[in-house]
């Protein structure tokens, strides 16, 4: 999970890429049409089109290139191979007034999702919040945008997903979690709201994979070779290595990472009934399924908190202004503008994308081409 | 917060601490009467008494030095300072089924907290979970004592706190937020419990104490000076430098340690009515309080979930075991005998030191016969 993907300038970030490699640009509405023609194909309802394709574009809204249109193919892939049911039958299989488990029945992640985050919004309505864990999915696109979906009823959004073992926890050199992300999404008044939204590594996986492609060396702390020594090639994991927890090290708190990415794999996953740790379902439909799964499918977990469940929505949202502007302001460093609120960037960002279209790079092109090919759909 | 404070053999520890400081072991009832006489002579009830020393000796218990008797002297001060209320009334001053807000009276953390995580517990009895914001509060003590309540009732336990500014956000010189430690406790059946303690810091402010009595320097990443450079002084903070969040540099996800040091201070105090970022109340006595306070006091947010909110107990505790004897049993690094679960080199430390006492150093040591002369309390 690409986060802050702006934190240094945007246009020069654009640029920058634009040199590198051959983008071509398509509008929002573009390639909408088009992803929702692919769900459509593999047998979606109209409805789960429509939602799995806003879950999915708004990673390419917010520029987390690497969770958008770039995985629409691996999405449909997990359909071929059987690891993705086109037409779930998403249930609640137990609940109390603020908590539910949902099974996802295999169905996408960017359908099962939106439905598991609603049972939350719901349960806070009356239970003052909602807390929902989800067996038997599959990836579910970027965090953020369902801890999102609680900001228009004023609620605080939480989301969090288990994924396959990238992972090695401090003082192993096995793979045993997934880059598990945690979103956290906070109505503001007149500021726009707190958006963050992170993998609980040091380096997303997507970044790496932007290195791989550029045959550039990683800094230092983002990944160890499969002997457990600091590397830096973006190749390593190809090689038995592991990405590091958020920390890199134990002297620099490398063990708080690997707490993080294991409170979001048991939250998602043990919680639920879902496949936890080295077990996580692969992403990739070439990669055999784990033998001996514990669960069903992929975990996730969401919690939606109503503001005035705590105090009143309007006096609340006018301190989070109050708290936004304060850190906006706090004293930049030398060589920095300013200091930046989480969910800046990825605003900013879909501003500009919304007005100038979303760059697609040639091999995620040609892919999505390849897979329109095969469903007759033209991109 | 020291967390994993035994992630080095903890006996070479030991041995490596009496060779620097003459230190004094005490048995934990010897410390416990005299802390208990201590809360009692500035006016505490006996139960509240009581209340405090159990958490505040749980930090010494469980290798946290930073934050147990050491500080007893700092508490002591506030209610001398009338920052500390001896005789608070706690209240519930706002509710739902499963949230509630605490105005803790300007009342000891140690005695809040444990009274919120309380009402938190009772609220997931009957809807599930229990979410509490408390307000008005102070200094709680370890994090992971309160969140470790919520065990013996089958369920998760979750605890954090907002803390006088220490730490300044990514790209910035200005100390916004403190080390705003985040603590989850998660039951197991026949292992124990997972229990992760840590802030949201590279390292806590604890360890940077250690090093500046011993002279030493810190490695890099843990502190920058006032112009933001890094630094490895570990007196950097009394000439206007700042802790950094976890990660230590954009490149290496300090921004998702900022992230998380926010999501806390939010939590605690913007949800409550407490005072917040930069505005939080200081620790020490003699630091005049901020201006313009936008709240009252200190913040903390406790949450309890039923683990049967979700599946049954004794299945879900099963996992559990299975997650932790998987984990424990990932394959080690060179270098290293064994992968470490959150929480177990605390529980170490407090098996050995339950029936070998607690050391304590000398200058705490002349802190306590200081207050216990002042109180007519001998130690």
């Amino acid at each position: 999970m690409l986060i802050f993907a702006g934190f240094p300038d945007l246009r020069k970030v654009k640029a920058f890429r634009l040199i590198l490699w051959p983008m071509q640009v398509f509008s929002y509405d573009h390639l909408y049409r088009f992803t929702q023609n692919i769900f459509t194909s593999i047998g979606c309802s109209d409805i789960d089109a429509v939602t799995a394709t806003k879950a999915l574009l708004a990673a390419d809204l917010r520029g987390i290139d690497s969770h958008g249109v770039a995985r629409l193919s691996g999405y449909i892939r997990l359909w071929e191979a059987k690891r993705v049911n086109a037409t779930p039958a998403i249930r609640i299989v137990h609940e109390t007034p603020s908590t539910a488990v949902v099974d996802g029945d295999a169905g996408l992640g960017l359908v099962v999702a939106p439905f598991a985050m609603q049972v939350a919004i719901d349960k806070a309505r009356t239970a003052g919040t909602g807390w929902v864990s989800v067996r038997n999915s599959n990836h579910f696109g970027i965090a953020g945008y369902h801890a999102m979906m609680a900001l228009e009823h004023d609620m605080t959004g939480i989301a969090m997903t288990n994924a396959s073992a990238l992972v090695a926890p401090t003082f192993s050199i096995e793979r045993m979690l997934g880059t598990n992300p945690i979103a956290v999404a906070i109505p503001a008044n007149k500021q726009p709201p707190f958006v963050a939204d992170f993998a609980t590594t040091t380096a997303a996986n997507g970044k790496l994979e932007l290195l791989q492609r550029k045959n550039a060396a990683t800094p230092g702390g983002w990944v160890q070779d499969k002997e457990g020594n600091t590397s830096t090639d973006a190749n390593e994991l190809k090689k038995g290595g592991a990405l590091l927890p958020l920390g890199s090290d134990r002297e620099h708190g490398s063990h708080k990472g690997y707490a993080l990415g294991s409170i979001v794999d048991i939250f998602s996953a043990v919680l639920s009934g879902a496949s936890y740790g080295p077990w996580a379902p692969p992403f990739p439909a070439y990669v055999p399924m784990p033998m001996d799964m514990p669960g069903k499918g992929l975990g996730h977990f969401f919690g939606a908190m109503r503001v005035d469940a705590f105090r009143p929505a309007e006096e609340f949202k006018q301190h989070m202004d109050k708290w936004i502007e304060r850190f906006r302001n706090a004293t930049p460093a030398p060589g920095h503008d300013k200091v930046l609120i989480p969910g800046d960037p990825e605003r900013e960002m879909e501003a500009i994308r919304r007005k100038d279209g979303i760059p697609i790079e040639e091999s995620v092109l040609n892919e999505l081409r390849e897979v329109g090919r095969k469903m007759g759909i033209e991109l």
